[in-house]
């Protein structure tokens, strides 16, 4: 794994596969420093994983993908087998994760041992390039169903960076921005890992969208005085009932949608619902180091006696969200039965 | 204004009178340092409160008196005309200041000149020792509402940094926890100045009360699975019909305990209640640089076209308030009638 700063890609995407090496943005030194990893096994993708290097669960089902070519290049089909479960367990609660190495792995069966690199790194291609367009249909989905002068809020980063296209929540941003529907967009800044102050905002910027950073704290208030229209964010994963696991936060910006009149979109593509799952209450929830929280606040270690409770993320029931959208369409109100009938 | 460190006091408490100055402990530098301050001015006292050395409705007060002390003493009845002004525009929302400055003020009226400096120190010398008293039993009344087992969240720092003595809320605390009435304490970190993470925990710690630090966006999936009982807050303005402001965070907070069957209550001396204020819409709300919130997230300044919304305070209108606690006694379901049967 080197590092290597870089200018500004013309097209932002934080993914590249050079032919040989994964080309991946080191998220976590943004927006300060745009520097580039290259990853050259799938060692180092499951690191680059598991640190938050590159997050956001569509952008981490296709990191996952590229570690399986990487795997395969190296040390041919026993190489994958051992990297399937690695790269699997690097993260536990985005299932694109999953799905992206099982679509990986279905092709351990069809494709010889002479073809097998050739054929995980078309699919991997595939994957990353379907994610692109599933972005764009997914955004125009979303801003179809924004009023004129929305107000939108969204939390943590769903964008560019997050995806292999314009993002899920945020690329409903950018094309209702493009059609002019929106009035004010807001981001919170996403304690603990601050993805909406560093990330989303400077996302924005780089496209001229105006937009307003608030604190997580300030979002109840923001409702109730000037006030929201849409809460729209992304998902890690969906259960079959359409309860939604998403980032820390999430779930008390959309109990605070519900209570001051605002409605919920939550955009992800379709890979991101896990129809194997009843409800939410089955989704893992990762609980990552407390020392994320404590670092903000310029503290090294928890004093004495003091514990952090760090979940990276939550779950919100579908009673909560007025809408789902995937590229393969809407659902609005989600339950068990809409859910069925559009992803069954 | 110099400044040096020292050793942590026996008793803890962030405002000394020293005779000829006014030492107080930097509460922006804790819990890394504890370094305290002299101030020797009236002015050098109103930039630590515009700076947030100290904070605290209740601290805020107490130290706004000792300025006009120290105006009395460098420049006698116009020193103290002078610095009025200027104390009672250091912060907007907390009414504590406003009511410390006037109880001050009305000394000019009584006293002669040849004592006033005398007068003044007594009088600042017993608004401390008020609050040192006020704490203590307020923490006895809002102690005494909570259930045995009781699992509690508390916002900010409402303790010993913020007041003359143990604190509102975090007395109500350190209270419950003598009588062993406490399961569960946890604390928000509280954006953007992090009271909660470098304030709260560091209190508790050093008594050894047992509590969990937690990010405000993981307040509601606390409250929805292991629960709590009462979120338990402090207060920088209380309106006559018991619409209260508190530090951005506190309606939110409020609305979710709402939601998920927590209660709420406020603990504040009777000082922070102005009933002149019919509601909490005329509360004014101070409105701090976005820099506190970048900062936390590596930005130096806002990216172009972006900016930063940085509200001090919300305002958590009554009808969520399930108990305003005082030194002169409790309010269940606080309206402007209850209100005024207890503060008028």
């Amino acid at each position: 794994m080197s590092d290597s700063s870089s200018s500004t890609p013309h097209v932002l995407s934080p993914l590249r596969w050079d032919g040989r090496s994964l080309q991946l943005l080191d998220q976590r030194r943004l927006p300060g420093s745009e520097s580039w990893l290259e990853l050259d096994s799938a060692d180092a993708v499951a690191d680059a994983i598991r640190g938050m290097a590159v997050r956001g669960a569509p952008a981490i089902g296709i990191a996952a993908a590229w570690g399986l070519v990487l795997a395969a290049r190296a040390a041919g089909r026993q190489g994958v087998m051992d990297a399937l479960p690695i790269l699997a367990a690097a993260r536990p609660t985005a299932v694109n994760l999953r799905w992206s190495l099982e679509r990986m792995e279905a092709l351990l069966e069809e494709a010889p041992d002479a073809d097998l690199a050739t054929a995980l790194e078309a699919e991997a291609r595939s994957i990353q390039e379907e994610d692109l367009e599933q972005n764009r249909v997914m955004s125009i989905h979303g801003a179809a169903r924004l009023p004129e002068n929305a107000r939108v809020l969204t939390h943590c980063n769903t964008g560019a960076l997050a995806t292999g296209g314009i993002g899920t929540a945020l690329g409903v941003i950018r094309q209702a921005y493009a059609e002019e529907r929106l009035a004010a967009v807001y981001a919170t800044e996403t304690r603990p890992w601050m993805q909406g102050a560093r990330l989303t905002i400077w996302e924005l910027s780089r496209e001229g969208i105006p937009a307003t950073l608030i604190t997580e704290g300030a979002a109840a208030q923001l409702m109730a005085g000037d006030g929201i229209d849409w809460l729209i964010v992304g998902a890690d994963r969906i259960a079959a009932n359409g309860d939604t696991a998403n980032k820390i936060g999430t779930y008390a910006l959309a109990v605070l949608a519900r209570a001051h009149g605002a409605r919920v979109m939550v955009v992800a593509p379709s890979s991101t619902i896990d129809m194997r799952l009843g409800s939410g209450a089955r989704i893992p929830i990762e609980s990552r180091p407390g020392e994320e929280i404590l670092q903000a606040a310029g503290l090294a270690a928890a004093p004495p006696g003091i514990s952090v409770s760090n979940p990276a993320f939550d779950v919100t029931p579908a009673n909560l969200i007025d809408l789902i959208v995937t590229e393969k369409g809407v659902v609005e109100a989600p339950d068990i039965d809409r859910m069925r009938q559009q992803f069954s």
